[in-house]
Parts: C-alpha cells; structure tokens; sequence
C-alpha cells in the first residue's frame, strides 16, 4: 500500500501516522520528495483501513498495489482455464453456445427447443426453472418441476443444462444440474456464493446490473477460494440512462476481463438488450470482440412465453445466427 | 394496460392483435384517432407481457396504468404506516435515530457506544454481526457471537438493536432481534424477503445501489405480500459516476417515496458518502428533506475500527449532530 | 398525445383540463375505461407542456406519440443515406474508416501517419487542431497552423481530413476541411449545431458522454432542420461506473440507431476505452454490430504523443486490425 | 507524480522507462520495495501522459499527487471567496436566493414575478432569454427582446438579473446583465468559458449531467484562469437510472465542493427534479447541507408556462419556502 501525503503536513501529526501503522506490525518505506512524503507499506496491509487513512486530513491518498484477487487473477495463471462440462468444453480457445428458453413452461416446449437449438449447434440448454422477478406477482417459474422438464430435456438431446439457483436451500434439488447459474441480482449473495465453492461443479456467474469489473472478479473469489475453480464469467449488460434499450451491453468488460482473468467469459445479448432483433448483431459483435460464448434465448413461440418473449429468438432465427457466429469465429481467429 | 398502435398499421395485423389480447379473456376498448388506434385493455392484463407487445412492428408503445404495487402503495393506504419497535416508533411524524458502530467487535465496544448513543437521544442501537464484504478475505463479522453481544447492549441500555441478516438459513440466530435489516446488495433477493414476510417483525429495507424507487417498492411488496407489512424503507445512496464520494445519496427519493408509498423512509448518510466529516451535513440535509430517521455509524474509535472506519462519527460528533437534527426537526414541522 | 387519467378524478377538475387544452386549440378524443378516461390529443399537441400535464395530481401519465424526430427519421427516410466525401462514401452499405493521430503535431508527424493509414486501406484522415480538454494547462491544440498541416498531408495522399470546430467563431478556418466533427462535450451546443446546418458539408457527430440515443438524433435534428443532411452519427462510449476502461462503448447503439434513422453510424473505439490494446476487439465487434465505419486513433510514436498517447495504435497495429476488420465485413455481409 | 511498478519486472525495460522521463527533464526519485518499486517524478510532470505511463506493461498504476486545479483551489486560498453582485453576496456566509421563471415570457409577466420574489426576499431575478432546447422544434426563447424584458423588470424592482449566455457572439447583448449563467449542457464549452473568464462580472457555472466534481472546478478553472475570479458553481442534478424523478440531484456535493473550493456553491432543485411538489423539501434539505444559496423557478401561471411549467413554484408557494429556508438557515448556522 502506498500513502502520498500532503505537501508540507505537520511532522509530528505524520510521526503519529507511521506509528500506528508500525503497531499493527506493518513495515514501513519513507520516500521524501521535494514538497511531499509518500510511505510504502510493506507486509500483511490486509488489516489497514484504506479508506480510513485516505480521510486523515494529512493524507492525500491511499493506493492498494498488492492484488486482492488471486485465485481468479491472470497474473497468477497465465494459461486460460478450460471449464469442462462433460464433453462440452468452454475456455481455452473453445466456444461454448448456450441456448434454450427463458423459463421452462412444458415438456414439449422444453423438448422441443432442446431440439432446434441442438440442430443449430448449441453445446448447451439453459431453462429457467426458479426465477427471480422484480415483482411478487408474475410467474416465477415451474420450480422443481421445471428442473424435471430440463432433465428429460438431457435425455432426449445430451445436451448438459444450464438453470439458475436463487438461494441456499435449493442445492439439494440442484444436485445432477450440469451448471449452476447465479443471476446478476445474486452476484453479491455471499452465502450463496460461499456454498457453491463447496461444490464440484461449474457455475456461470452473471455480473450484477451496477458492479464493477473489479467486483465481479471479488465474486468469483468468492467461489475459488472456498475451492471451487470452475467459474464461467458472464456479461449480460449494466444499468445506465439507456432509452430505447433495457441495459447497456458492455462489451469491453469481455477483453479487458480476459486480461485480467483466465477464467472464461461469456456474453449474453438476450438479457442485454431485451429486443430479439437486437441479439444477432450483439452476439457477433460479442465473438468478434474474443468471447468464449454466447448464451441466448430461443423460445418456439415467442408471443407466447411466459417470461421476456420480447428477446427470444425463434429456432430458424437462432439457426441463422449460429451460422454467422462460427463464420465470425474462423475469422477473428 | 394502455397499447397505442402506429400510425398507418396494416388492419388485419392490428386484428390478430387484438384477437390473441382477447384469447387470453382481456377486454379490448378501441379508440380510433386521426391518424392511430390506441387499445385499452381491460380486465387481468397481469399475464401479457409488456414487453413483447411493444417489441411487435406494429405497436408504438406499451403503458402499463394499473398500479403494480398494491401493500404498500399509498393510494390504498393514505394514512402514514407507524412501525412500532417496542416504544419507539418511526413514521407517522415520529423520527427514529439509529446509531452504533458498522461492526460489533467486542462487549466493550458496543456497550460504551450503546450507552453514548442513548445518551446522544438515539432510539435503537445498529451493529453488523454478519457483515457482506466485497472481497473474501475482508472481516466477515462476529457472527453469532456478535448478536450475543447486541443482545448484552441491548440489555445495559434498553435499546432494541437493528443487525443485518444476510441469509435465510440464518433466521434462527435472529428469533429475538428487534429489526432485521436487508442490506443492499440483497434488495433482490427475493427468497429472503419471502421469508422475511412471513415474520412479525419490522424489516428495513435498503434500497440497492442500482435500483430504481419502484423496484424497492417491489421489493417491500415481496415482504408484504407474504404478510409481514412492518418495513421500513432506507435511501443509502447510488451508484454514478461520483469521483469524490463514494456513492450519491438520493435525497429526492424522501419525498418522492412518502408521496408514492405510506411506509417510513429514513436515510444512512454514513455508507452513502463513506467520509465522516460530510455525514452531518447529509444528516440534516435528510432531516429538511422529510425523512422519518436518520441510521448513522458511530464508533468511539474510527481509527481502530474493522470496517468502516473511515464513515464512523466518534460519540460527541453524533452528539453535537443529534442536537442539530433536533431543531430542524423543529422548524420543518 | 395520450393522457392517461387517474381512476375516479373530480369531473369538474377533468372538464377544466380539457377546456383549457381545447383552448390552445387542441382536439381531444375521450375514451373511458370501466375504472379511468384516457384523452387522446388531436392536432399541433408541440406547444402542450408534456411535464406539466404529467404533473397534475389528475394525470397518472403522458405519453406523446407523434414523432419528435422527423428529418433524420427512418420511417420517413426507409433508404440509408449515403453521405459522400469526395470519392468517398459512408451509409448504403459503404464502409468508411478514418485514421489518423489524436492531435495534429508536425508536418512530418501527419504526413507520415496519412501515408501510413491510407497504405493500410483508410479512406480518411483524421487529427485534432483544436482539442478540448478538461484541464486549461493542458496542450490545447496547434490552431489554425494544425489545420494547415492537415491540410499538407491531404495534399500528399489524397485523403479527406476529418477534424474537430469547437465554437461558431473559428468556422471562417474550416472553410476547405473535407468533414466537421462535433465532440462529445458539444453534441448539444445548439448554435454550434444550428451554424453547421447552414453548411453544405458533412458533419461527423459524436454521442455526448451522457445523452440519451434520442438527444443525439435531437442533436442532428438540429443540424438538417437548417439545411444540412449530411450528417454521420458516432458512438464513442458513455460514462458509467466502469471501473478498468474509461468509458463504457455502447455497441447496441448501432443497429438500434440505424432502426431508428437512415443516417450513417460509425464507432470510435479508442475514445471509449482508452487503452490501445483494447481497441482492435472491439473494432472488430464495432464491424460485427453493423457500423458503417471506424474512427481509430493511429500515431507513429505513441510513447511521444502529445496527447491520448495511451489509446492510440501504432501503424503496424493498425495494418494488422484493418483486415480484419474487412474480413468481419465480408462475413456479415 | 507516483509511477508504481509491478512486481519483479525487467530491470532494463525499467531503466527505459526511468531514462525516457529523464529525457523530458523530469527528476526521479526511486524507492525499491520489498517486490516492486515505486517511482517519485519531481519537476514540471504536466507534460507526462499519464495515461500512457499507466498502460505500459511494467506499470501498475500512477497517481498525480500535485493539484490539477488551482485557481480555485480552497488549499490555496483558505477564505470563502465572496461574490459581490451590487449589493448582493454570495459566499462566505451569505445566502443568495434567486428566483423567477425559465422563460421570459412578457412585460408583465417577468415584472410580476420580480416583485413578487422580491417581496418574499429573494436576492436575485432569473428569467431564460436564450433557451437550450433539446428539440429545435421547442420554443427557444424571447432572444434579446427577452433580455430587454429582464431589463425592465430589474428596473421596476432594483433585483439584479442572472440569464443564460448560450454562445461567444451573443456576448454583446449580455453587457448589462448582472450574472452571466452557464447551462450544463454548455460546461465543457471550452471556448466560451474562455471568454466569460476575460470579463468583470459574476459568473454562475452549472454542473454538467454527467460532469464529475473535479470536471466542474477545471471548467472554473478555465474562466479563473483567464483573469475573471467571480466564479458561483450550481449543483441542478446528474443524469442517473432515475425512474421518478428527472435527475437526480447530488446534494452530498455541496460540502464536498465546499471543501475542494472557496468558490460559492448553490442549488437548483428546480430542474434537478422537475416537480414542483419535490422543490421544497429539497430546497430546504440544501439548505440544510450547507448551500450558499438557491436558484429557483417561480412562475405566476405555471400551467400557461412556455417552457418547465411543471417545476415551477406559484409565488405564494415560494413565499412559504422562502420563510422555512431562512429558520433552517438560523438553525444550521
């Protein structure tokens, strides 16, 4: 930690300073320059209120240099993670494609889709089955019937399912899941976070509508440091002052994630822009701009969905799509 | 639900439309302008989706006219709602003071600051046992042992006490708590506050960093939905594009909220700008505003204090505020 | 324009409403509802006040239905404009990339950029004269003699100069520069943008920091409502909350603003992020979105770079990026 | 100027970097940690892009430790600045009210709210002559006959008038103007803060909708550094996810600026929220944060108002804030 004092402060008042830092054991680097002092804080600095000392009225201002992400950090791991859900492999140079329906209504409908999206190529299904809604009274999801419907699902096509937990107390109806989803509002649930560190089982971690880059990685430590390190990262669009569209898709977080991370990182337009017209060029521009994947919705019935029609896809759409990513794919390579 | 067309639509399109609204037993009123249909639907709209109507070709846009909240909104309930802790009271013209330090880190210091506070004119005494931290390896709080010592204070002093729960599975731990409070981060999330609803016991619920006021109401309608209608809202700032304050504290939220919801609004100066010295002139600022209490950090020393320290008012600075809020109490009136 | 009422207004005080838009010689459509009236506005409804009527305590809502937007509307427009410089072409299909440094420092510096990018492929050249800067201390631009150089390297590749006019009074300056830009900071300096309307020369206007897709295309509004159509849109990135790049690009602006007008709309990648390695991803993205050209910052020497050095691409960078960037044409197309 | 190092990087590309600012004339100061090493640079740094120090790949991160603002630096001119306009203060414990409608509208109109804001103890006239409209199909203001309005009005009552200058060539019509008002959209108008900082007379600076705290001082710098000090800054609201309320007003930073700047620093909560009702309490809730004065909108007919009618106090509803902002006043001092 480095602390830049004021120009010309007390000497006594930054003697006081040193001291207290010394008493709680840490070492301490004096660098006078000409008009000012800037201390270099040496050993565990954990335990130093950075945003305390920057208040001191002979402080100009703190700077943390050691990392404090580290299970998650590139520096430390210079080799992509590769998160491997059966056969199906994201990270690494490999392009997972998620695809399915925002929640899952029947088993036709679920079957179905399963179906489409397998023909187009998708690697995965995602479904919801327990959702979480701003208001308490629209549908939030079949529940642990609809995780039913996503494993009959498995079966038909093979393909691993993708659904989200909400809480806690869910993991025992989540156990054969093949990736666990925590939404955006759920990225700073840090009990949840903590129980599926526990797991050993990939989780697809949605950055939250106003979190940092810098926070979204504090949560996927979360998850590593209780000893799960199949993360899969997701950017699905923040909150700005947008008008005609429901989040602003951020897609420089992609490389500027993958700089800073080796763990994989996905976009996901649908949630993004929340018009299905929209997703196509999102999604190419997401595997242009070097994503591991893409996870979209697709509904067979968009006028009929029960939960954001508005940005579902409809199979031939997807399809079409899928042909354009891989085309984008060979040449960004 | 209110569904204006645009100019010009092809007319057979515009019929399918209305068909498919009344497939699903809604009421169609048609009003033929100049130049464009409005359709007014009457009936449950609950179950059409807004945003795909508005996302068809056809349609310019999409209101939605009947409230969707309904506990706590105001239209229904014009009379302020007083939540009751015990004698003290907040809402209803009755200004509850919550004080006490971010985290409870031993007997002594949260019955010296317990004692102070009280004496300062506070009503019920704040403290962090379970704390959500950003990063993994930032304290984490007492836990249970930190709600056995609220408990101690609350005995010495009388104070019932205000403590975060961050999790369902840890209800248990909080049977005898006053006020539970739902942080922030967990705004949305939804199975806690079911939960929470079905407690008779008040609620306060902070407003997420980047959620807007209808999505708090949401929120506290979750809780009251569930048959808990004892919450009490909480402002404690935004995210933006801030440089010098940590976030930005939404002060028109007070009135705008008092007018849209008959629930008592208080304001946390102390995390919305994370810097002591700029906490009083935010506290009174809430006070003109129209708030109906104030939840400030206090801890008798900053300097040593795990978290927050930066935030934390010492004793006689609440002190020499508590005086002040006072009097504009006065003069507001 | 809809006026929404609330459910069970005064009569009287609806009546009052009516008469006094009546008396601004509005026509006013009733439609009531089982439970509220709605008043469809019939006529010149620009000079009703939209927030004051939101405002009254028997308005639930507003809603204006009839475009603000009319020259730079593609529903009135369906062809993409083609804007041309010179030989050059931008919309319609026609991909425009600009190049050239940050700002204008030496006639050897701008010639051997210019020849630079135009071997690369770039259609225009482009280099900032007069620069707005936060700071006044900082390097404010070479002026007229900037222009000048410009100018000279035109003259030496043949390619049209792009660059930016800050204030009305420096328009006798830019009387032969090929294409005018509007920073961010002065998308909407009204009399800026009303002076330019009487040009008959393109206009490159960039999306201010913080305004909204409708305040931009309200901005070129102003432009070809005095005259001037040839207008080319340019996203640069937003200001949010980011905490790694320096703006937030918002991709999505694309293919929802080229719905929204027939205007050309290119990207800026290196103002939005601000680190010149992340640039070339989200080029490609920019392309793969659907934008109808680049702005990129290319500077031989960006170590020296009088200014923005941090986001600018070296020649060879730029070579390398230019086809990809027109092999990610080919496949979308 | 700080240049922190990462840890164990290449001595020689270090020393690169060390002999490349050394060839600038910077001087440099090295302190070797226990891992990485921190450079000090002393001299005149203005000239290092810090940005581009910042993005090499051996560099962690740079700080500038020297101020970037200081003309109106409170470090360097610890008395409140006071702003004299005739016999009106502003600043250093003076409170300044201003108040009158957006839009000079009439002869009658703009004399009749002037005498009666006077009555209720306002200082100040305000009145919009030249209007920013986001659509140039919105009335744009009376021009010049609508200061010669302001004119008459100031005679009939002896208030001094503050309007809005919109562009450098309107400069001549505003020589008799009492204060010189800079809109937010117009903040980072370069040129014209240039040339309102050659005149003798009090300028009022508006913070831009997305201009951070140290934006808006380097903008005061730009005028204060061109000769004029007279520099009143006015918080009117930032652009947020706000969903009820137009903007949301940043209250917390009227002691931050206050802190930062002598300058004096006053609030519009008129425009801030755009509803009439929510301009009390938050008037009185700048006060209570410590405002050095209130610019607010008053409007004898506000239903009949050309332009923001919704956020307009009648005369009798000012009339009572006006006695409520003096007792909180009295309280705070």
């Amino acid at each position: 930690m480095i602390v830049i004092m004021k120009p010309n402060v007390n000497e006594a008042k930054q003697q006081q300073l040193i001291d207290w830092l010394r008493g709680m054991g840490i070492g301490i680097h004096i660098s006078k320059g000409e008009f000012r002092t800037v201390l270099g804080l040496i050993g565990d600095t954990s335990k130093v209120d950075m945003e305390l000392v920057a208040s001191l009225d002979i402080v100009d201002s703190v700077q943390r240099v050691s990392e404090t992400f580290k299970c998650c950090n590139r520096k430390f791991h210079p080799e992509d993670m590769v998160v491997e859900i059966g056969d199906v492999k994201a990270g690494g140079g490999n392009f997972a494609m998620i695809a399915g329906p925002c929640s899952v209504e029947s088993e036709e409908q679920i079957v179905s889709i399963a179906k489409a999206v397998k023909a187009s190529g998708a690697d995965m299904l995602r479904g919801g089955a327990f959702k979480p809604r701003t208001s308490p009274y629209d549908f939030q999801g079949l529940g642990a019937s609809g995780l039913e419907l996503l494993r009959i699902a498995r079966q038909e096509t093979g393909l691993p399912i993708v659904t989200e937990i909400m809480t806690v107390t869910d993991l025992p109806l989540f156990e054969d899941v093949d990736v666990l989803q925590v939404g955006a509002r759920n990225m700073q649930n840090f009990d949840l976070l903590k129980e599926l560190g526990h797991l050993d089982k990939p989780i697809l971690l949605k950055r939250g509508l106003a979190n940092t880059l810098k926070e979204l990685l504090m949560s996927a430590e979360y998850i590593m440091a209780s000893g799960n390190e199949k993360v899969i990262l997701a950017e699905r669009g923040i909150r700005t002052f947008s008008d005609y569209l429901r989040n602003t898709l951020d897609l420089a977080a992609v490389p500027m994630l993958k700089e800073l991370t080796h763990l994989p990182v996905i976009v996901d337009p649908s949630h993004a822009t929340g018009i299905a017209r929209i997703v196509p060029p999102m999604a190419l521009a997401a595997t242009a701009a070097g994503a591991d994947g893409l996870i979209i919705e697709v509904h067979n019935d968009p006028p009929h969905a029960l939960c954001d029609g508005a940005q579902s896809l409809r199979p031939e759409e997807y399809d079409a799509l899928a042909k354009k990513v891989r085309a984008v794919r060979e040449v960004i390579k």
